[in-house]
């Protein structure tokens, strides 16, 4: 591709060049939905929903019939520092259960017809321990970033990024406390299910890798407290930008990787739409950062992009309602 | 069948005698999610829904594959006090949208593969004003409440109840008035969206048959200020019940109708569960007095079993994890 940016700048660059939804598609998507058999407004968020995704997808008669979830997998120093309840080895065994059906996201991928790619990264080489230096270099973080990007299939019409790492609330946590500060025990959470004692030892964890690296922003953080699955998930939603595929964001670690995007340019998140809103405590307070409203509230904290594949049925409901109701004038119907 | 009721006191009679769950199920579906490869507890609310599902369909194994989602329609006296910003013809004009497969309803069930029936019951004869008379007489009542009875599928795994019936946002104030008092406009809302003189008018039509009728609760409340929709709709969540069948309320007014079973039997809405939170300001205050958690809250008031609907998708996410998932063991992953 033309536009497959090689440097941190390029990617700054596609970032505040990227384009934005077609606003004929909204106008028009608009005017439909205000024909359609029912009260004005009678489907909530359902309308709010469709007209963004027939914004982004350039159709009055939005779709969401060929969905895409990726998955992405990373290994994790920071593990060193016994942040996780799990250990790092069952990143890779949850890759083969990934690739042999057995987890939660191949049910509800299946359940909704999406297309399913798991990608782990470098997962005998994990990144450095961000408490110790950065967790990647320039070259490593661009070529995490770029297997996201990659990884993008070019007719999905909607996109969910998910990931699994070991260790990486750790890193979803160093990276949100690094752009909005705060206490950072505000955005410490218990992950795969780590006790008092595991909460208080990520929270150090965080504040150390915050100091050490000077608190930075966007992709810098990203590059150093991120892991490759976070640099990969934030390149695949970059990519999606281009292509104009609506996003659907899962929980605590998507929503940290996507905050570096937007850290780097206002609006790089307008073709995203939160999935769902994780049990892990730090995600409401990056949700609302980034002023973004859930789909769904559930209780989830899997990650796997489980959240916002399950949200994938919502999407799937309001293109659905969209461009397959009758008008009133083709329903015979009264319109009050 | 040998247990279809034939008096109002036979259906109190079936309500106290209602099957509870399969206790054997609920405890193999515990020990089943136990051992799925995800942390425990990390599905949040999905885990909840899938044991309880698979408690009233007997089996560690829940499924929402044959749902049936059922669309009663009817007219209402009470429209002659003006309560409704559609006229009373819209309610027909809407089956046959409906028959046609125009309505969002239409959409909603094709999308999840559910089996959809539409029973306009009695158009031409409306239900009496429930500011002059009750609504319905004994008869008509339970001939309502067995339209409903009869209209379930035995075969199906899962049940939505859904309406259509200009005036029966009234209706349903009514009932939830009778039943837990309160401030009668905090019962009311805009319905298909009437200004501020209307939500007036609805208080005082809602206050006016609160005091006629004595307040009355349970089946008494459904035939005295009920229409015919609302009564099909507890009579099949009642059958639903006996049949061990999973239902799916959707918003005020089939809540309103369920209330009703609730007000006769304590646990008679055991095998339902919230669909989503309507927008009709009521209905967060019914779910509240029934201890019922929406699964969506997405600013839905449509109607039409459309909220419920929607939140097919939720269980079916579900009973896909909980039944497809592979154990720690079956995947070789550590459980930590």
């Amino acid at each position: 591709m033309s536009n497959r940016p090689e440097t941190l700048n390029d990617i700054r660059a596609l970032l505040a060049a990227a384009p934005g939804p077609d606003g004929d598609a909204i106008a028009a998507a608009e005017a439909r939905n205000g024909q359609l058999t029912k009260p004005p407004g009678a489907l909530g968020r359902l309308e709010d929903l469709a007209i963004w995704m027939g914004g982004w997808q350039g159709t009055d008669k939005p779709h969401a019939d060929a969905p895409q979830v990726l998955i992405f997998a990373g290994n994790h120093g920071v593990t060193a520092q016994g942040v996780s309840a799990f250990p790092a080895e069952v990143t890779a065994q949850m890759v083969l259960n990934f690739q042999a059906g057995g987890a939660a996201i191949n049910q509800l991928s299946n359940l909704f017809g999406a297309r399913m790619d798991v990608h782990a990264l470098d997962l005998d080489r994990p990144t450095g321990d961000f408490t110790q230096g950065p967790a990647m270099d320039e070259a490593e973080f661009l070529m995490a970033f770029l297997a996201g990007w990659d990884a993008v299939d070019p007719g999905a019409d909607v996109l969910v990024t998910g990931e699994m790492g070991i260790g990486n609330t750790t890193s979803a946590a160093a990276i949100a406390y690094s752009h909005y500060r705060g206490a950072a025990e505000t955005w410490v959470g218990r992950g795969t299910g780590v006790d008092d004692a595991g909460v208080q030892n990520k929270t150090r964890v965080v504040e150390e890798a915050a100091r050490l690296h000077a608190f930075p922003t966007g992709l810098e953080a990203l590059r150093c407290l991120g892991g490759r699955e976070l640099a990969a998930m934030a390149g695949a939603i970059a990519r999606a930008r281009t292509l104009r595929i609506p996003v659907i964001l899962d929980g605590f670690i998507c929503t940290a990787a996507a905050a570096c995007l937007a850290a780097e340019h206002p609006g790089a998140l307008d073709h995203c739409v939160a999935g769902h809103m994780s049990e892990e405590p730090g995600h409401a307070k990056l949700l609302q950062e980034l002023g973004k409203e859930p789909l769904l509230r559930l209780g989830m904290r899997l990650g796997e992009g489980s959240g916002a594949a399950l949200a994938i049925g919502v999407l799937k409901g309001a293109a659905a309602c969209q461009s397959g109701m009758a008008t009133f004038a083709e329903a015979g119907v009264s319109d009050g």
